[in-house]
Protein backbone atom coordinates (compact mmCIF):
# COMPACT_ATOMS: atom_id res chain seq x y z
CA UNK A 1 0.00 0.00 0.00
CA UNK A 2 1.56 3.63 -0.81
CA UNK A 3 1.66 6.58 1.56
CA UNK A 4 -2.08 8.10 0.70
CA UNK A 5 -1.74 12.31 1.63
CA UNK A 6 -3.86 11.71 4.44
CA UNK A 7 -0.57 9.36 6.19
CA UNK A 8 1.03 12.45 6.27
CA UNK A 9 -0.25 14.80 8.57
CA UNK A 10 -1.12 11.68 11.03
CA UNK A 11 2.75 10.66 10.28
CA UNK A 12 3.57 14.15 11.72
CA UNK A 13 1.68 13.48 14.66
CA UNK A 14 2.90 9.84 15.68
CA UNK A 15 6.48 11.33 14.75
CA UNK A 16 5.19 14.51 17.51
CA UNK A 17 3.45 11.87 20.13
CA UNK A 18 6.56 9.15 19.98
CA UNK A 19 9.08 11.28 20.58
CA UNK A 20 7.13 12.74 23.60
CA UNK A 21 6.99 9.04 25.26
CA UNK A 22 10.73 8.56 24.60
CA UNK A 23 12.20 11.97 25.99
CA UNK A 24 10.79 15.46 27.73
CA UNK A 25 13.43 17.84 26.27
CA UNK A 26 11.29 20.19 23.89
CA UNK A 27 14.22 20.58 22.45
CA UNK A 28 14.83 17.83 21.09
CA UNK A 29 10.62 17.08 20.37
CA UNK A 30 11.64 20.55 17.90
CA UNK A 31 14.42 18.91 16.65
CA UNK A 32 12.60 15.40 15.97
CA UNK A 33 9.52 17.61 14.28
CA UNK A 34 11.32 19.25 12.04
CA UNK A 35 13.47 16.37 10.82
CA UNK A 36 10.34 14.16 10.50
CA UNK A 37 8.87 17.33 8.66
CA UNK A 38 11.67 17.65 6.17
CA UNK A 39 12.11 13.66 5.55
CA UNK A 40 8.24 13.96 4.24
CA UNK A 41 8.64 17.08 2.28
CA UNK A 42 10.81 15.16 0.14
CA UNK A 43 9.77 11.51 0.72
CA UNK A 44 8.87 8.73 -2.08
CA UNK A 45 4.98 8.41 -1.75
CA UNK A 46 5.31 5.08 -3.34
CA UNK A 47 6.73 3.66 -0.10
CA UNK A 48 4.22 2.03 2.42
CA UNK A 49 4.01 3.68 5.50
CA UNK A 50 6.18 1.76 7.73
CA UNK A 51 9.22 3.00 5.31
CA UNK A 52 9.03 6.44 6.95
CA UNK A 53 8.36 5.58 10.10
CA UNK A 54 11.31 3.16 9.99
CA UNK A 55 13.77 6.26 8.92
CA UNK A 56 12.23 8.38 11.77
CA UNK A 57 12.19 6.08 14.42
CA UNK A 58 15.89 5.51 13.47
CA UNK A 59 16.45 9.57 13.81
CA UNK A 60 14.80 9.05 17.24
CA UNK A 61 16.58 6.76 18.72
CA UNK A 62 20.09 8.31 17.60
CA UNK A 63 18.94 11.88 18.55
CA UNK A 64 17.60 10.30 22.02
CA UNK A 65 20.61 7.75 22.47
CA UNK A 66 17.22 5.27 23.70
CA UNK A 67 17.42 2.53 22.04
CA UNK A 68 14.31 0.68 22.83
CA UNK A 69 12.04 3.67 23.58
CA UNK A 70 8.84 1.30 24.49
CA UNK A 71 10.16 -1.17 26.33
CA UNK A 72 8.08 -0.51 29.24
CA UNK A 73 4.93 -0.20 26.83
CA UNK A 74 5.84 -3.24 25.82
CA UNK A 75 6.18 -5.06 29.18
CA UNK A 76 3.36 -3.81 30.53
CA UNK A 77 1.06 -5.16 27.80
CA UNK A 78 3.00 -8.46 27.44
CA UNK A 79 2.25 -8.40 31.54
CA UNK A 80 -1.84 -7.51 31.25
CA UNK A 81 -1.92 -10.45 28.18
CA UNK A 82 -0.54 -12.79 30.12
CA UNK A 83 -3.07 -11.66 32.67
CA UNK A 84 -5.91 -12.22 30.86
CA UNK A 85 -4.08 -15.07 29.12
CA UNK A 86 -6.22 -18.32 31.15
CA UNK A 87 -9.38 -17.08 31.07
CA UNK A 88 -9.31 -16.35 27.37
CA UNK A 89 -7.72 -19.51 26.68
CA UNK A 90 -10.87 -21.16 28.86
CA UNK A 91 -13.25 -19.79 26.41
CA UNK A 92 -11.28 -21.01 23.51
CA UNK A 93 -11.40 -24.25 24.62
CA UNK A 94 -15.19 -24.74 25.54
CA UNK A 95 -16.70 -22.33 22.59
CA UNK A 96 -18.59 -24.32 20.06
CA UNK A 97 -15.78 -23.40 17.14
CA UNK A 98 -12.48 -22.83 18.88
CA UNK A 99 -10.49 -21.55 16.24
CA UNK A 100 -12.93 -18.87 15.30
CA UNK A 101 -12.76 -17.81 19.31
CA UNK A 102 -9.22 -17.44 18.83
CA UNK A 103 -9.01 -15.28 15.18
CA UNK A 104 -11.48 -12.90 17.01
CA UNK A 105 -8.97 -12.41 19.85
CA UNK A 106 -6.18 -12.14 17.68
CA UNK A 107 -7.51 -9.60 15.73
CA UNK A 108 -8.75 -7.40 18.66
CA UNK A 109 -5.20 -8.14 19.85
CA UNK A 110 -3.86 -5.80 17.40
CA UNK A 111 -5.48 -2.66 19.46
CA UNK A 112 -2.14 -2.94 21.21
CA UNK A 113 -0.60 -0.51 18.44
CA UNK A 114 1.72 2.28 19.83
CA UNK A 115 2.46 3.08 15.94
CA UNK A 116 -1.25 4.43 15.31
CA UNK A 117 -2.72 5.22 18.95
CA UNK A 118 0.32 6.24 20.89
CA UNK A 119 -2.51 6.30 24.28
CA UNK A 120 -3.49 2.90 24.27
CA UNK A 121 -5.26 1.63 27.93
CA UNK A 122 -5.70 -1.17 29.42
CA UNK A 123 -9.23 -0.82 30.08
CA UNK A 124 -9.54 -0.33 26.09
CA UNK A 125 -7.86 -3.33 25.04
CA UNK A 126 -9.92 -5.40 28.26
CA UNK A 127 -13.46 -3.93 26.21
CA UNK A 128 -11.73 -4.68 22.81
CA UNK A 129 -11.16 -8.44 23.56
CA UNK A 130 -14.39 -8.50 25.62
CA UNK A 131 -16.65 -6.94 22.13
CA UNK A 132 -14.55 -9.38 19.64
CA UNK A 133 -16.25 -12.18 20.80
CA UNK A 134 -19.82 -11.02 19.82
CA UNK A 135 -18.40 -8.48 16.89
CA UNK A 136 -19.48 -8.86 13.40
CA UNK A 137 -17.24 -11.44 11.61
CA UNK A 138 -16.90 -12.42 8.43
CA UNK A 139 -17.81 -16.33 8.72
CA UNK A 140 -16.70 -17.29 4.96
CA UNK A 141 -13.65 -16.01 4.94
CA UNK A 142 -12.80 -17.89 8.23
CA UNK A 143 -13.60 -20.99 6.19
CA UNK A 144 -11.37 -20.25 3.97
CA UNK A 145 -8.55 -19.53 6.10
CA UNK A 146 -9.34 -22.72 7.79
CA UNK A 147 -8.99 -24.53 4.58
CA UNK A 148 -6.10 -22.85 3.50
CA UNK A 149 -4.37 -23.37 6.59
CA UNK A 150 -5.08 -27.34 6.68
CA UNK A 151 -3.63 -27.57 2.73
CA UNK A 152 -0.18 -25.91 3.60
CA UNK A 153 2.70 -26.85 4.91
CA UNK A 154 5.07 -24.28 5.66
CA UNK A 155 3.32 -21.52 7.32
CA UNK A 156 4.73 -18.25 8.35
CA UNK A 157 2.86 -16.27 10.95
CA UNK A 158 4.06 -12.44 10.79
CA UNK A 159 3.49 -10.81 14.64
CA UNK A 160 2.96 -7.65 15.18
CA UNK A 161 2.86 -5.78 18.96
CA UNK A 162 4.06 -6.49 22.44
CA UNK A 163 1.35 -8.16 24.20
CA UNK A 164 -0.63 -8.72 21.17
CA UNK A 165 1.33 -11.47 20.70
CA UNK A 166 -0.41 -13.46 23.71
CA UNK A 167 -3.21 -13.22 21.48
CA UNK A 168 -1.17 -15.15 18.55
CA UNK A 169 -0.08 -17.59 20.67
CA UNK A 170 -3.90 -18.37 21.68
CA UNK A 171 -4.07 -18.74 18.05
CA UNK A 172 -1.40 -20.91 17.14
CA UNK A 173 -2.43 -22.78 20.71
CA UNK A 174 -5.59 -23.67 17.87
CA UNK A 175 -3.30 -24.35 14.82
CA UNK A 176 -1.13 -27.41 14.14
CA UNK A 177 1.76 -25.12 15.27
CA UNK A 178 4.54 -27.65 13.38
CA UNK A 179 3.48 -26.12 10.41
CA UNK A 180 4.21 -22.52 11.69
CA UNK A 181 7.23 -20.34 12.11
CA UNK A 182 6.21 -17.19 14.39
CA UNK A 183 8.31 -14.18 13.12
CA UNK A 184 9.30 -11.16 15.20
CA UNK A 185 10.97 -7.97 14.61
CA UNK A 186 14.77 -8.10 14.34
CA UNK A 187 14.94 -4.94 16.46
CA UNK A 188 12.83 -2.30 18.56
CA UNK A 189 10.63 -0.25 16.42
CA UNK A 190 7.46 1.62 18.15
CA UNK A 191 5.66 -1.48 20.62
CA UNK A 192 6.41 -3.89 17.77
CA UNK A 193 7.38 -7.49 19.40
CA UNK A 194 11.29 -8.79 19.27
CA UNK A 195 12.41 -12.42 19.99
CA UNK A 196 12.36 -10.99 23.91
CA UNK A 197 8.91 -10.44 24.03
CA UNK A 198 8.37 -14.09 22.44
CA UNK A 199 10.33 -15.63 25.23
CA UNK A 200 8.29 -13.36 27.93
CA UNK A 201 5.13 -14.77 26.68
CA UNK A 202 6.19 -17.65 26.34
CA UNK A 203 5.56 -18.33 22.41
CA UNK A 204 8.81 -19.40 22.20
CA UNK A 205 7.67 -22.64 23.82
CA UNK A 206 5.01 -23.07 21.65
CA UNK A 207 6.28 -22.82 18.35
CA UNK A 208 9.58 -21.72 16.37
CA UNK A 209 10.41 -18.18 16.28
CA UNK A 210 12.79 -16.27 14.01
CA UNK A 211 13.18 -13.12 13.46
CA UNK A 212 13.02 -10.62 10.21
CA UNK A 213 16.22 -8.69 10.33
CA UNK A 214 14.48 -5.50 10.14
CA UNK A 215 13.47 -2.46 12.23
CA UNK A 216 10.88 -1.75 10.34
CA UNK A 217 7.35 -1.35 11.60
CA UNK A 218 6.03 -3.66 8.99
CA UNK A 219 7.30 -6.37 6.51
CA UNK A 220 9.70 -4.69 4.18
CA UNK A 221 10.87 -7.46 2.34
CA UNK A 222 14.20 -5.89 0.62
CA UNK A 223 14.61 -4.75 4.38
CA UNK A 224 14.75 -7.76 5.62
CA UNK A 225 17.30 -10.42 5.91
CA UNK A 226 18.31 -12.88 3.34
CA UNK A 227 17.41 -16.07 5.27
CA UNK A 228 13.73 -14.09 6.38
CA UNK A 229 13.25 -13.65 2.80
CA UNK A 230 14.36 -17.87 1.98
CA UNK A 231 11.76 -18.87 4.83
CA UNK A 232 9.59 -16.25 3.28
CA UNK A 233 9.65 -17.33 -0.21
CA UNK A 234 9.86 -20.71 0.92
CA UNK A 235 6.09 -20.80 2.65
CA UNK A 236 3.12 -21.22 1.22
CA UNK A 237 1.24 -19.67 3.64
CA UNK A 238 1.33 -16.29 5.01
CA UNK A 239 -0.45 -15.21 8.22
CA UNK A 240 0.32 -11.37 8.57
CA UNK A 241 -0.73 -9.65 11.58
CA UNK A 242 -1.84 -5.48 11.82
CA UNK A 243 -1.63 -2.69 10.30
CA UNK A 244 2.22 -2.21 9.54
CA UNK A 245 2.07 -5.51 8.02
CA UNK A 246 -0.53 -4.66 5.63
CA UNK A 247 0.46 -1.52 4.31
CA UNK A 248 4.23 -3.25 3.73
CA UNK A 249 2.20 -6.69 2.23
CA UNK A 250 -0.94 -6.14 0.50
CA UNK A 251 1.04 -5.91 -2.96
CA UNK A 252 2.93 -8.97 -2.53
CA UNK A 253 2.02 -11.57 -4.49
CA UNK A 254 1.88 -14.16 -2.05
CA UNK A 255 -0.78 -16.30 -0.45
CA UNK A 256 -1.62 -14.19 2.43
CA UNK A 257 -4.28 -13.89 4.94
CA UNK A 258 -4.08 -10.58 6.49
CA UNK A 259 -5.57 -10.43 10.48
CA UNK A 260 -5.96 -6.65 11.35
CA UNK A 261 -8.08 -4.24 13.39
CA UNK A 262 -7.95 -1.42 11.03
CA UNK A 263 -7.47 1.92 13.45
CA UNK A 264 -7.30 4.75 10.59
CA UNK A 265 -9.68 5.71 8.15
CA UNK A 266 -6.95 5.27 5.06
CA UNK A 267 -6.75 1.74 6.14
CA UNK A 268 -10.39 1.57 6.81
CA UNK A 269 -11.54 2.79 2.91
CA UNK A 270 -8.71 0.47 1.77
CA UNK A 271 -9.86 -2.48 3.37
CA UNK A 272 -13.54 -1.33 2.62
CA UNK A 273 -14.30 -1.46 6.25
CA UNK A 274 -15.26 0.10 9.54
CA UNK A 275 -12.57 1.57 11.83
CA UNK A 276 -12.21 -0.96 14.83
CA UNK A 277 -14.03 -4.23 13.21
CA UNK A 278 -12.82 -7.00 12.54
CA UNK A 279 -10.96 -8.39 9.76
CA UNK A 280 -9.71 -11.32 8.38
CA UNK A 281 -8.59 -10.64 4.50
CA UNK A 282 -7.22 -13.61 2.43
CA UNK A 283 -4.80 -10.97 -0.72
CA UNK A 284 -4.53 -14.12 -2.97
CA UNK A 285 -7.06 -17.12 -2.52
CA UNK A 286 -6.31 -17.81 -6.22
CA UNK A 287 -2.79 -19.31 -5.45
CA UNK A 288 -4.76 -22.10 -3.67
CA UNK A 289 -7.89 -22.28 -6.15
CA UNK A 290 -5.32 -22.92 -9.21
CA UNK A 291 -3.48 -25.32 -6.99
CA UNK A 292 -6.91 -27.67 -6.59
CA UNK B 1 0.00 33.25 20.69
CA UNK B 2 2.97 31.27 19.58
CA UNK B 3 2.86 27.95 17.16
CA UNK B 4 2.78 24.99 19.28
CA UNK B 5 4.05 21.98 18.10
CA UNK B 6 1.04 20.60 18.33
CA UNK B 7 -0.31 22.96 15.87
CA UNK B 8 2.09 21.69 13.09
CA UNK B 9 0.11 18.41 12.25
CA UNK B 10 -3.02 20.00 12.21
CA UNK B 11 -1.35 22.93 9.78
CA UNK B 12 -0.40 20.01 7.56
CA UNK B 13 -4.11 18.57 7.33
CA UNK B 14 -5.40 22.14 7.16
CA UNK B 15 -3.20 22.18 3.90
CA UNK B 16 -4.79 19.34 2.49
CA UNK B 17 -8.25 20.11 3.13
CA UNK B 18 -7.81 23.74 1.34
CA UNK B 19 -6.07 22.36 -1.40
CA UNK B 20 -8.00 19.72 -2.53
CA UNK B 21 -11.31 22.29 -1.74
CA UNK B 22 -9.37 24.50 -4.35
CA UNK B 23 -8.89 22.24 -7.52
CA UNK B 24 -9.04 18.42 -8.15
CA UNK B 25 -5.49 17.90 -9.63
CA UNK B 26 -3.56 15.41 -7.59
CA UNK B 27 -0.49 16.59 -8.55
CA UNK B 28 -1.26 20.37 -7.44
CA UNK B 29 -2.19 18.45 -3.87
CA UNK B 30 1.13 16.96 -3.53
CA UNK B 31 3.32 19.67 -4.54
CA UNK B 32 1.44 21.99 -2.02
CA UNK B 33 1.36 19.06 0.80
CA UNK B 34 5.15 19.35 -0.04
CA UNK B 35 5.97 22.80 -0.31
CA UNK B 36 3.67 23.08 3.18
CA UNK B 37 5.92 20.12 4.93
CA UNK B 38 9.17 21.78 3.59
CA UNK B 39 8.17 25.57 5.13
CA UNK B 40 6.66 23.82 8.22
CA UNK B 41 10.06 22.52 8.84
CA UNK B 42 11.99 25.74 8.92
CA UNK B 43 9.13 27.50 10.33
CA UNK B 44 9.46 30.22 13.00
CA UNK B 45 7.70 28.61 16.01
CA UNK B 46 7.54 32.20 18.19
CA UNK B 47 5.04 33.25 14.98
CA UNK B 48 1.22 32.56 15.39
CA UNK B 49 0.05 29.91 13.91
CA UNK B 50 -1.99 32.66 11.28
CA UNK B 51 1.68 33.53 9.73
CA UNK B 52 2.81 30.25 8.66
CA UNK B 53 -1.00 30.27 6.55
CA UNK B 54 -1.01 33.13 5.32
CA UNK B 55 2.02 31.94 3.42
CA UNK B 56 1.15 28.81 2.59
CA UNK B 57 -2.59 29.86 1.51
CA UNK B 58 -0.53 32.37 -0.85
CA UNK B 59 1.67 29.83 -2.53
CA UNK B 60 -1.48 27.53 -3.14
CA UNK B 61 -3.44 30.53 -4.66
CA UNK B 62 -0.05 31.04 -7.03
CA UNK B 63 -0.30 27.82 -7.84
CA UNK B 64 -3.74 26.75 -8.49
CA UNK B 65 -4.52 30.35 -10.16
CA UNK B 66 -7.32 30.67 -7.97
CA UNK B 67 -6.96 34.03 -5.97
CA UNK B 68 -10.66 32.94 -3.73
CA UNK B 69 -10.30 29.68 -3.14
CA UNK B 70 -13.43 29.89 -0.88
CA UNK B 71 -15.84 32.49 -2.81
CA UNK B 72 -18.44 30.02 -2.91
CA UNK B 73 -17.73 28.91 0.41
CA UNK B 74 -18.39 32.11 1.37
CA UNK B 75 -21.84 33.27 -0.98
CA UNK B 76 -22.68 29.87 0.62
CA UNK B 77 -22.61 30.88 4.48
CA UNK B 78 -23.12 34.86 3.87
CA UNK B 79 -26.78 33.89 2.12
CA UNK B 80 -27.47 31.07 5.34
CA UNK B 81 -26.98 33.65 7.74
CA UNK B 82 -28.83 36.39 6.49
CA UNK B 83 -31.68 33.67 6.21
CA UNK B 84 -31.58 33.20 9.98
CA UNK B 85 -31.08 36.85 10.84
CA UNK B 86 -34.43 38.38 10.68
CA UNK B 87 -35.64 34.94 13.39
CA UNK B 88 -32.73 36.29 15.42
CA UNK B 89 -33.02 39.95 15.46
CA UNK B 90 -36.30 38.79 17.03
CA UNK B 91 -34.72 36.69 20.07
CA UNK B 92 -32.87 39.56 20.71
CA UNK B 93 -35.35 42.05 20.92
CA UNK B 94 -37.67 40.48 22.57
CA UNK B 95 -34.60 38.86 25.48
CA UNK B 96 -34.55 40.89 28.89
CA UNK B 97 -30.85 40.85 28.23
CA UNK B 98 -29.99 41.67 24.20
CA UNK B 99 -26.50 42.66 24.12
CA UNK B 100 -26.30 39.33 26.50
CA UNK B 101 -27.96 37.38 23.28
CA UNK B 102 -26.40 39.37 20.34
CA UNK B 103 -22.84 38.44 22.40
CA UNK B 104 -23.70 34.94 22.61
CA UNK B 105 -24.82 34.87 18.84
CA UNK B 106 -21.96 36.68 17.78
CA UNK B 107 -19.40 34.29 19.49
CA UNK B 108 -21.70 31.32 18.61
CA UNK B 109 -21.18 32.42 14.59
CA UNK B 110 -17.68 31.83 15.06
CA UNK B 111 -18.49 28.22 14.36
CA UNK B 112 -18.19 28.88 10.43
CA UNK B 113 -14.35 28.78 10.34
CA UNK B 114 -12.83 26.64 7.40
CA UNK B 115 -9.27 27.43 9.06
CA UNK B 116 -10.17 24.73 11.44
CA UNK B 117 -12.82 22.39 10.17
CA UNK B 118 -12.84 22.63 6.08
CA UNK B 119 -16.53 21.01 6.37
CA UNK B 120 -18.76 23.11 8.14
CA UNK B 121 -22.27 22.47 7.55
CA UNK B 122 -25.32 24.49 7.66
CA UNK B 123 -26.84 22.17 10.17
CA UNK B 124 -23.98 22.60 12.65
CA UNK B 125 -24.23 26.29 12.33
CA UNK B 126 -27.81 26.35 12.88
CA UNK B 127 -27.39 23.61 15.81
CA UNK B 128 -24.08 25.56 17.48
CA UNK B 129 -26.69 28.91 17.34
CA UNK B 130 -29.59 27.76 19.21
CA UNK B 131 -27.52 26.05 21.70
CA UNK B 132 -25.66 29.27 21.91
CA UNK B 133 -28.88 30.77 23.87
CA UNK B 134 -28.81 28.66 26.62
CA UNK B 135 -24.93 27.49 26.95
CA UNK B 136 -22.88 28.47 29.84
CA UNK B 137 -21.64 31.55 29.96
CA UNK B 138 -19.40 33.86 31.79
CA UNK B 139 -22.02 36.63 32.72
CA UNK B 140 -18.96 38.64 34.84
CA UNK B 141 -16.87 39.18 31.94
CA UNK B 142 -20.13 40.43 30.03
CA UNK B 143 -20.64 43.00 32.48
CA UNK B 144 -17.02 44.01 31.96
CA UNK B 145 -17.83 43.67 28.52
CA UNK B 146 -20.97 46.41 28.72
CA UNK B 147 -19.11 49.11 31.02
CA UNK B 148 -15.52 48.97 28.46
CA UNK B 149 -18.19 49.69 25.75
CA UNK B 150 -19.68 52.11 27.49
CA UNK B 151 -16.65 54.24 28.51
CA UNK B 152 -15.01 53.65 25.28
CA UNK B 153 -14.42 56.32 22.31
CA UNK B 154 -13.03 54.29 19.65
CA UNK B 155 -13.90 50.60 19.33
CA UNK B 156 -12.34 48.46 16.23
CA UNK B 157 -14.15 45.42 15.90
CA UNK B 158 -12.08 42.85 14.18
CA UNK B 159 -14.41 40.41 12.65
CA UNK B 160 -13.32 36.78 11.53
CA UNK B 161 -15.60 35.23 8.95
CA UNK B 162 -17.83 35.65 5.84
CA UNK B 163 -21.34 34.44 7.20
CA UNK B 164 -20.39 34.96 11.09
CA UNK B 165 -20.18 38.91 9.89
CA UNK B 166 -24.28 38.65 10.50
CA UNK B 167 -23.90 37.68 13.68
CA UNK B 168 -21.75 40.58 14.05
CA UNK B 169 -23.58 42.59 12.45
CA UNK B 170 -26.50 41.79 15.22
CA UNK B 171 -23.99 42.17 17.81
CA UNK B 172 -23.35 45.54 16.73
CA UNK B 173 -26.84 46.62 16.13
CA UNK B 174 -26.94 46.21 19.99
CA UNK B 175 -23.72 48.47 20.85
CA UNK B 176 -23.29 52.21 20.17
CA UNK B 177 -22.68 51.67 16.43
CA UNK B 178 -21.29 55.54 15.84
CA UNK B 179 -17.93 54.46 18.02
CA UNK B 180 -17.26 51.20 16.07
CA UNK B 181 -15.40 50.63 13.18
CA UNK B 182 -16.01 46.84 11.82
CA UNK B 183 -12.21 45.66 10.42
CA UNK B 184 -12.25 43.07 7.40
CA UNK B 185 -9.32 41.50 5.96
CA UNK B 186 -7.87 43.15 3.33
CA UNK B 187 -7.38 40.51 0.57
CA UNK B 188 -8.75 36.51 0.28
CA UNK B 189 -7.86 34.23 2.87
CA UNK B 190 -9.81 30.79 3.90
CA UNK B 191 -13.26 31.65 4.67
CA UNK B 192 -12.44 35.44 5.84
CA UNK B 193 -14.93 38.00 5.35
CA UNK B 194 -13.59 40.40 3.01
CA UNK B 195 -15.24 44.07 2.08
CA UNK B 196 -17.62 42.78 -0.03
CA UNK B 197 -18.57 40.27 2.17
CA UNK B 198 -19.50 43.26 4.35
CA UNK B 199 -21.61 44.61 1.77
CA UNK B 200 -23.75 41.74 1.19
CA UNK B 201 -24.58 41.39 4.40
CA UNK B 202 -25.69 44.93 4.63
CA UNK B 203 -23.33 45.50 7.60
CA UNK B 204 -21.71 48.40 5.47
CA UNK B 205 -25.14 50.51 5.75
CA UNK B 206 -25.28 50.06 9.62
CA UNK B 207 -21.12 50.52 11.06
CA UNK B 208 -17.70 52.33 9.11
CA UNK B 209 -16.62 48.91 7.46
CA UNK B 210 -12.39 49.17 6.91
CA UNK B 211 -9.87 46.43 5.68
CA UNK B 212 -6.38 46.09 7.60
CA UNK B 213 -4.22 45.53 4.37
CA UNK B 214 -3.79 42.03 5.14
CA UNK B 215 -4.20 38.71 3.81
CA UNK B 216 -3.31 36.98 6.46
CA UNK B 217 -6.32 34.92 8.87
CA UNK B 218 -6.28 37.14 11.92
CA UNK B 219 -4.40 40.46 12.37
CA UNK B 220 -0.69 40.70 12.14
CA UNK B 221 -0.06 43.94 12.73
CA UNK B 222 3.08 44.19 11.38
CA UNK B 223 1.15 42.76 8.08
CA UNK B 224 -1.19 45.36 8.09
CA UNK B 225 -1.71 48.78 6.75
CA UNK B 226 -0.25 52.06 8.11
CA UNK B 227 -3.98 53.26 7.77
CA UNK B 228 -4.97 50.03 9.96
CA UNK B 229 -2.25 50.32 12.52
CA UNK B 230 -3.18 53.96 13.04
CA UNK B 231 -6.76 53.28 13.70
CA UNK B 232 -5.60 49.99 15.80
CA UNK B 233 -2.92 52.59 18.02
CA UNK B 234 -5.95 55.10 18.29
CA UNK B 235 -8.93 52.97 19.39
CA UNK B 236 -9.27 52.88 23.19
CA UNK B 237 -11.12 49.36 22.93
CA UNK B 238 -10.64 46.39 20.58
CA UNK B 239 -13.08 43.39 20.14
CA UNK B 240 -11.22 40.88 18.36
CA UNK B 241 -13.63 37.74 16.52
CA UNK B 242 -12.65 34.22 16.03
CA UNK B 243 -9.27 32.24 16.75
CA UNK B 244 -7.25 33.64 13.93
CA UNK B 245 -7.44 37.22 15.76
CA UNK B 246 -6.99 35.59 19.47
CA UNK B 247 -3.86 33.55 18.27
CA UNK B 248 -2.24 37.03 17.04
CA UNK B 249 -3.04 39.42 19.33
CA UNK B 250 -3.59 37.44 22.75
CA UNK B 251 0.01 38.86 23.37
CA UNK B 252 -0.23 42.14 22.16
CA UNK B 253 -0.61 45.11 24.78
CA UNK B 254 -3.85 46.63 23.99
CA UNK B 255 -7.23 46.91 25.92
CA UNK B 256 -9.03 43.83 23.61
CA UNK B 257 -11.93 41.51 24.07
CA UNK B 258 -12.17 38.28 22.38
CA UNK B 259 -15.01 36.66 21.25
CA UNK B 260 -14.28 33.16 20.17
CA UNK B 261 -15.66 29.51 20.13
CA UNK B 262 -12.32 27.45 20.20
CA UNK B 263 -12.60 24.47 17.90
CA UNK B 264 -8.91 22.81 18.73
CA UNK B 265 -7.16 21.79 21.87
CA UNK B 266 -4.82 23.75 21.42
CA UNK B 267 -6.54 26.91 21.66
CA UNK B 268 -9.08 25.67 24.62
CA UNK B 269 -5.90 25.16 26.68
CA UNK B 270 -4.48 27.92 25.63
CA UNK B 271 -7.93 29.74 26.87
CA UNK B 272 -8.62 27.24 29.96
CA UNK B 273 -12.11 26.15 28.61
CA UNK B 274 -13.73 23.42 26.61
CA UNK B 275 -13.80 23.43 22.89
CA UNK B 276 -17.01 24.82 21.28
CA UNK B 277 -17.35 26.83 24.69
CA UNK B 278 -18.74 30.36 24.17
CA UNK B 279 -15.37 32.60 25.14
CA UNK B 280 -15.91 36.39 26.25
CA UNK B 281 -12.51 36.94 27.33
CA UNK B 282 -10.94 40.49 28.46
CA UNK B 283 -6.70 40.95 27.61
CA UNK B 284 -6.25 43.62 29.45
CA UNK B 285 -8.75 44.82 32.20
CA UNK B 286 -5.94 47.11 33.53
CA UNK B 287 -6.31 49.50 30.94
CA UNK B 288 -9.18 50.64 32.07
CA UNK B 289 -8.63 50.28 35.96
CA UNK B 290 -6.16 51.90 35.55
CA UNK B 291 -7.42 55.29 34.22
CA UNK B 292 -10.96 54.91 36.04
Amino acid sequence: MKTYFDCVPCFVRQVLDSVRMTTDDTRLHEKVLREALSMASEMDLNQSPPAMAQKIHQFIRKMTGISDPYLDVKNRFNKLALQMYPDLRMRIDTSTDPVETAVRLAIAGNIIDFGVNSAVESSQVERTIAESLTDPFDRESLEVFKHAISRAEKILYLGDNAGEIVFDRLLIEQLPCEKITFVVKGGPILNDAVMEDAQIVGLTDVVDVIDNGSDAPGTILENCSETFRRRFDQSDLIIAKGQGNYETLSDVDKNIFFLVMPKCSVLARHLGREIGSLVLSGSNHSHFAEGS
